[in-house]
Parts: C-alpha cells; structure tokens; sequence
C-alpha cells in the first residue's frame, strides 16, 4: 500500500489530481440534467455528483462547482424552479457524455448530441425521451458550501416517469434491467452485474 | 412509461417508498466509515451518500439522516474530528452490509463482521486493511439540510492509502480492477464492466 497525504496531493500536477480525486471516491450517481429557459430553449449536461437525501417527501441533492461548465444549468434551475434527471443507458453513453461540450449560446445539446424532448402537462422542464428513468424536480434549497464556493441544489421529486417493467414487488427499481451506467472520475463509463440484494442486517445473523 | 406524482410517491407504503426513493436515483458511492471514539472504540458502517466536493484542495461530503443508525459515526466525527472511507470489494460486500446491524454500545463492528482495523503514524481512526482503497479525512464543516433535518458533512482528505497499482498514468484510479462495489437502493450491491473512457468533449467532436 502506497501512502499519499495532502501535501502530495497539493503537489501533484493539476489535471492529474483532477482525475485521481474525482475517481478515488467511488463509482457515482449518473444523470444527464435538463432544463429550460425563460425563451423556452433547453439544455443538457451530464453529472455526477447527485445524492439522496431524503425518500419521505422524496429529496434529490447534486452539487454545482463555482467555474463549472454547469453554469447554464444552474442558471435556469434558479430561473424555472424545476429540472429534470435522465438516466444515462449503456446504448448512449457516448452521445450522454457529449453534452458537457460547450455549445454555443441558445443552441441545444438535445440538438447537438442526438436527444429528444419530451413534455409532460404544465411542467416547463424538458425530460430525456432516450432515458427510461426520469425523475421531475422542484427546486428546494440553494446551499452554499462555504470552504470551497460550491453550491449545493436540493430539489423534491414532483413526477417519475419509467418503464413499470423495472420496478420489482417490493419498489426496488432494477437498475441494471435498465441498462442505467455509472461513471468513475470524469470519464470513465462503467455497466453494471448484479451481485446480490441483502436482507436487512440485523446483529445476530451469521456472521458472512 | 408509467407516469408517478408527488401525491403517488407520498401514498406508497412507506417501505415500499424508501426502496423505491433510495434506488432511483442511480448507482451510488459505496464506502465503509471508519471511526473511533475517544476511549479508542472503533466503529465501522456502509454509506452510499458519499460524493465530490473538490479536487483541490480534495474535499468529499456524505449526508447524515436524522435518524439513521448512523448516530455513533456522527458522534465520533464531531468528537474527534477524523474518519475514514474505505471501498467495497466484491469478495467481503456481504460483510460490509452487516456492518449496517445494530450491535450493543461499545462492541465494534470490525469485530462482529470480521474486519481489520489499520492504523497510520499521528490519525486516531482505523482504516480498514481488507480494503484497497482507502481515504482519511478531517471534518470541515457540517451543514444543516433544513427541509428534512439532514446533516450533509465535509472532510477534507488528509491521508490515501492504496494499491499503487490501480492508479493509471493520468492519475485515473481503476476501480474495476480495485474490485470496487456500488450499490442501488439499500441492499442490492453491484459488480461493474468499464464500456469505455471516453475524452473531454468538444463542441467539434464527431456526434456519436
């Protein structure tokens, strides 16, 4: 085992600490977020640092970078109140990675990279039709994360659209039925095989 | 496409509600947190609401519910100010999610679930030895979610231990290789297949 403590870490070459952070913490919750502008244009982009916060009522937090290519995203959340998560499938990741290009402004990287918008009745943002697990949300709370100048965005789920098909008895969404991919670091897309679902863990079961 | 609302999602059953909640918003960050209190008692439990903060200087945040079984991590963050992330490798997931059991005040984890506690030169929390990638942090500020009593806690990275062998020269670190887990909802753990890396995206590159 090799030790690295932070002041190797503050020495290391930008990008390369870039990619060594955001891939050392785990594979992460991929969406593709979209929104909509006052004028009605829309936008796509690929993240990954979305969170659970809450199942009752239903809480969704991600996390926005000061500089970040985000910008227009958070822009319009703050505008509209509402944005969309669309699962990234294994059939087009490539094109779902695509959209973290910089477009140029009132261009649309549902457009540029292939996707369709899809509408549901008085709700202004714009869903994933290529996705098969998409959530509709409603702007909660802005938090700023004072130490480093992110924001924190928590939304509540105000409509789910998916194929029924992938909610098992007991709710459990099946997300590699879904062919939904994982991301690790900045780049890398990862499918996914179920190991296996657990039962509760409770202190006198067998030790495994 | 089945179309759920709020008032659907609100009338679930409400165990049916959080596996459904808890797995729909994709893959997430699977870590084991290590800490220690300060009569040196250690305390080992699996997270999935880990997520990136900042690269530089590295910061990493997880969300707190109010009333999780995760009380005795919180409570050893805020007394000692150290914890520890330590990955999810397919052969021993079975055994990171009994750490989620409620054993009596003052028996470790480590113990009950056959973990092995590895420490560093000047850092009071354990790593685990079973894992191959391991991050220490320091706690930087805990921040109050006020729409449904959540903590969200940021540490800043301090110490990494790992196998040198997983990091490519980029300073990408493998986790497929590392034989690193993820999981959806609460209890359905997940193996992964890189599908690619792909580069950073230009407005210029070819649709895919």
């Amino acid at each position: 085992m090799k030790q690295f403590d932070l002041a190797d870490i503050l020495a290391f070459e930008q990008r390369y600490r870039t990619t060594f952070m955001n891939s050392i913490s785990g594979f992460k919750s991929l969406q593709m977020v979209a929104t909509a502008n006052k004028n009605g244009i829309s936008n796509l982009a690929v993240f990954s640092s979305i969170f659970h916060v809450g199942a009752n009522p239903p809480y969704i937090g991600m996390v926005f970078r000061p500089d970040g290519a985000e910008h227009e995203t958070l822009a319009n959340i703050l505008e509209s109140g509402v944005y969309t998560l669309n699962n990234v499938r294994t059939d087009f990741y490539e094109a779902a990675h695509q959209t973290s290009a910089r477009y140029p402004a009132g261009e649309s990287e549902f457009k540029h990279c292939g996707f369709t918008e899809e509408y549901i009745a008085d709700y202004i943002a714009p869903f994933v039709k290529e996705s098969n697990i998409k959530l509709g949300l409603a702007l909660k709370e802005v938090i700023p994360v004072n130490i480093n100048n992110t924001k924190i965005v928590i939304g509540q789920v105000q409509h789910i659209l998916l194929d029924e098909e992938l909610v098992s008895e007991d709710g459990y969404i099946d997300l590699a039925k879904a062919q939904s991919t994982t991301v690790a670091g900045l780049d890398a897309y990862y499918q996914t095989a179920l190991l296996g679902r657990l039962k509760y863990a409770k202190a006198d079961n067998i030790k495994s």
